[in-house]
């Protein structure tokens, strides 16, 4: 199975607290894997992911553009080819500068005190 | 924890029938990921990672360059942006062709018969 992440269609990533960002699930569930998924998300320029937390982590790849991540208490810069791990339940946010931020982020397909992944 | 691919200090993968091939564990599990990890593979023009399979699955993302990819019998182009599902036990080869290939290259950090995967 290959798919591409410039042709496969985004949604809207509908939640409060975020502006302007869309998903495409790559691979996940529908495709029987087992362990993890891996989502492509664009942020548009001036927008954000939901500033949020929950019990399973992130582990994300910058694809393309610049933006800020929120850690906990901390704000980083990101740029292409950072690879950003978010532990669980460690409040984050992903925002874009005045370009879009691509960038993927894998999830466990279960969250940790069971049940389906959101979006995975 | 934010690591950039470009800087990451790559190690050649010592692997019987593995040519030009390096590797760097991005997140895995001395960050204590609990669920899979991210690893960030070059290929050198020409070089091609070993033919083989595991009971383990891989998701795949190619950052840059172009190859070829062996998905069981079948033999398929592979360029940046493409995200590639080898679900576990399928027999895989990474081939570059006459530039670099970067790949990332997710597994879980258990095998499905127990124990740590190998370079998690």
């Amino acid at each position: 199975m290959i798919r591409n992440i410039n042709t496969e269609r985004m949604e809207p990533i509908e939640m409060d607290g975020c502006e302007g960002a869309s998903m495409a699930v790559m691979v996940g569930r529908r495709d029987g894997a087992p362990h993890f998924a891996v989502r492509s998300i664009e942020v548009q320029p001036g927008g954000h992911t939901p500033r949020h937390r929950h019990d399973y982590e992130h582990e994300v790849f910058v694809v393309s553009g610049s933006g800020m991540v929120l850690l906990g208490d901390r704000v980083e810069p990101i740029k292409a080819g950072d690879v950003i791990y978010v532990e669980a339940n460690l409040e984050h946010q992903f925002r874009s500068t005045d370009e879009s931020l691509r960038f993927l982020c894998m999830v466990p397909v279960e969250q940790n005190c069971g049940g389906g992944t959101p979006g995975s």
